[in-house]
């Protein structure tokens, strides 16, 4: 309780429950604020904001929970020909097709092939079933992770700041010690390795053991993609200071810009020549994320690299105190892993669902960064990939002295004002950590394009007001 | 790290790695063995063994997978009438019909009324939504409640020996201290409160700050049904030593004895008047049990009454940490609070597929405790309820020796003996905790009727053999 205590979850925050009730309160008088709904961008949960889910993912899906309906011929005239193919596959996979039955601790070994298939395929190097650990989204791996890694308080984790708050949340639920390293603005949120270095012998100065590097890749709230080269500059700092790399990379998927490629860990190590003797590192992929944005299903799966048979055998004791992850969620990390490909039947169809989705939302990752970009004293890099903007906001004095007078941080004032104005759920910089006297806030790219004008428009006319009154 | 090499999980541990291994064994060479197959008792995984699941949940869930069916003609003649209605219901409570869609940590608001409706009915005593938190399983909520209930390695634990090890497990991950109570084998696992009372008082002496209680009703590994004054007598304890009281419900639709009635520790609780200032109450359900075994689904609530509102809001920043549970498993919690009704269309199926399971586990629970009890040495108190036998096996002095030259404990010696000869798995008592001195076994009563008889013989044949090779 003590860890409870001390832990903070911003993304779920004061700020959600603000919103909460004033939603409760359009719905009991509808008419009394300014605004007619509530618009969260405040977490990535695309679904909850109209995006529709992949059909073939969901035609597998419901195959496989009422396989009864494999027998029917009314079946073959509601679902593709290739999703009772894949359903009935994965069904057979399951021993004695007991589709509500514990799985084995990591997953269904039929599904830990394919999705071990897919990576392989994904990387152009291969990977071993025995690695993968599916897991109920990417949260619970992370937990599990931080659980092994942390001995004391004397125990620390590298990570990024800006970060995503599961991890400072999940380092105090464990005890552990987090290390920040400050990911740079001004070259588009760039990870120096001086800084790593820097961070890294001020952490021992102070007795601390540093264990592991934590790396978002697509960056989370910050939405940078890594170049290759840096990431090798990485693999090469882990592997000379014997740091576990725990590389997030459930943003995979979500790269707008055609400059930039998503690369694994696991792909950059390999090229590198590097093997299991030579890295400890762990990959988490998720469901929730991606094009297919499936939160509420949550699956996902680590691929675990490079630990020891010891280590390994405490991976799998943690993962068995759970039983295992949620079938659905397993199945469908399958598929994201091996979706439809050229010549099935719903391949067409497929890609132009994902294809849809995904430029879409370079078109609102575009359209809402340069609105940002427009308003006085804020500056936003671009979202090069996953799913959030982190703009910077620089604050008039008096509006932090208003902040102060509230008891409440500048951003935060800045985000609740936002709120009560115009409906708009944001989250405040400080719930992810930033550079002490700077400010921003985090907003998700995921309102549906329609909605993005309007969005932009009420945005704009709160932030003049907002600065008309506070301007010094 | 450390907490983890401490953990143990015996009913995922040494025998079921080993039977993994004689299962690959199997299937590379046929015949290499006396029997041809694994039957895994070790679990409490009803559908791994043949169960089925019920047409009606599954109905359901499929439509909720794949909504899209909902709007096609086709879906009347492949689903039940009241299996489209509820499945328009309940994708009707999803905000924004967002059924891939993270939902509220605690989950979906019409799903938690549904089920706060269903445990009203159950009792007698009304249920507010607000108290149910819906979660992957019942472990994860254990986990929650044990994250939040320890502080240090003084807090301590009442805990049932035998005790399912998920208890022992999470404690030991959270840093706090067990502390036994013993169930007492000869009154078939009584539980005295003058046991209670002395083991909080030999723990207060020792400085540990006892926290709550945990109850498993019925009783696993041990399969007993706490009589209603029973209960009360826990409740006044609890109550008097401001004990939070830790009710594992998950078998409160497993009950084979006439005599026996499940009740919830909230109904007595409010029959006796005791509301919300008198007792701290946990209630664990999961969807994994009952008559409808649905384990891969990982759905399941806690029902949380008589907390602060300052601990409350702890539990929920917990919950909120991981987002949400699986949706499915959401739905599937509220279909098991809200089964069809009189009237249904499928009322009359469902009934005939539920009885048909629940007479049927009586029967298999009647014919292996006799069966057990026809052994040498072996006693077997009836399984009133749950999943579980638990024979005490008296072992020759012979054995035990045996058993120490291979540095192994003499229950799991008997068990990886048994495993080796007839492919059966169970799950040795020392990983539930047992009297010191005293050696039992758990095994499930789970394989399909028809089998029954062969596992009989199995295992008679078995145990002569070993009492022959091993009798003083």
């Amino acid at each position: 309780m003590i860890w409870v205590l001390k832990c903070q979850y911003a993304v779920r925050g004061e700020i959600v429950t603000l919103a909460q009730n004033l939603q409760k309160d359009l719905q009991a008088n509808p008419g009394a604020h300014s605004f007619d709904e509530i618009i969260y961008c405040n977490i990535g949960n695309p679904q909850s904001l109209g995006q529709q889910p992949i059909t073939f993912f969901r035609e597998v899906l419901a195959l496989c929970d009422y396989p009864a309906l494999l027998d029917k011929s009314e079946t073959q005239g509601l679902f593709s020909a290739d999703s009772i193919e894949r359903a009935w596959q994965i069904v057979d996979q399951i021993p004695g097709r007991a589709t509500g039955a514990y799985s084995h601790s990591q997953g269904i070994q039929g599904l830990r092939d394919t999705i071990a298939a897919g990576i392989g395929e994904r990387d152009g190097f291969p990977c071993n079933a025995d690695d993968i650990f599916l897991t109920d989204g990417a949260s619970p791996a992370v937990h599990m992770m931080m659980q092994l890694l942390t001995r004391s308080e004397k125990d620390g984790i590298l990570c990024p700041i800006p970060q995503y708050p599961l991890y400072s949340a999940s380092i105090t639920l464990h005890g552990g010690h987090l290390v920040p390293y400050y990911l740079d603005e001004a070259t588009g949120w760039g990870l120096e390795i001086s800084e790593l270095k820097k961070q890294l012998e001020d952490a021992k100065s102070k007795g601390i053991n540093v264990r592991a590097l934590v790396v978002i890749n697509p960056g989370n709230p910050t939405g940078q993609v890594l170049a290759e080269e840096n990431q090798r500059a990485i693999v090469e700092f882990c592997k000379k200071e014997g740091l576990v790399l725990l590389a997030d990379e459930v943003y995979q998927e979500n790269v707008y810009v055609p400059e930039k490629k998503f690369h694994s860990f696991k792909k950059v190590s390999r090229s590198m020549g590097y093997g299991d003797n030579d890295l400890c590192l762990v990959s988490f992929q998720s469901v929730s994320k991606g094009y297919h944005g499936e939160c509420g299903k949550r699956g996902g799966y680590m691929e675990v690299t490079g630990f020891s048979p010891d280590v390994r055998e405490q991976i799998y004791k943690v993962a068995s105190v759970n039983l295992c992850s949620n079938i659905t969620g397993q199945i469908l990390a399958s598929l994201i892993m091996s979706p439809p490909k050229v010549g099935d039947e719903s391949y067409e169809s497929f890609m132009a669902e994902k294809n849809a989705i995904l430029s879409s939302l370079t078109k609102r990752a575009k359209s809402l960064e340069e609105a940002l970009n427009k308003l006085e004293g804020v500056t936003c890099n671009k979202a090069e990939g996953a799913m959030y903007l982190f703009p910077r906001i620089r604050l008039p004095e008096k509006a932090i002295k208003a902040a102060e007078a509230e008891k409440t941080a500048p951003d935060a004032f800045y985000c609740k004002r936002l709120l009560n104005a115009t409906g708009i759920v944001v989250v405040p910089g400080s719930g992810f950590g930033q550079v002490p006297g700077t400010w921003h806030f985090r907003c998700t790219i995921l309102p549906q394009e329609d909605r993005i004008p309007a969005i932009v428009t009420r945005l704009t006319e709160f932030h003049e007001k907002f600065m008309n009154e506070f301007r010094d």
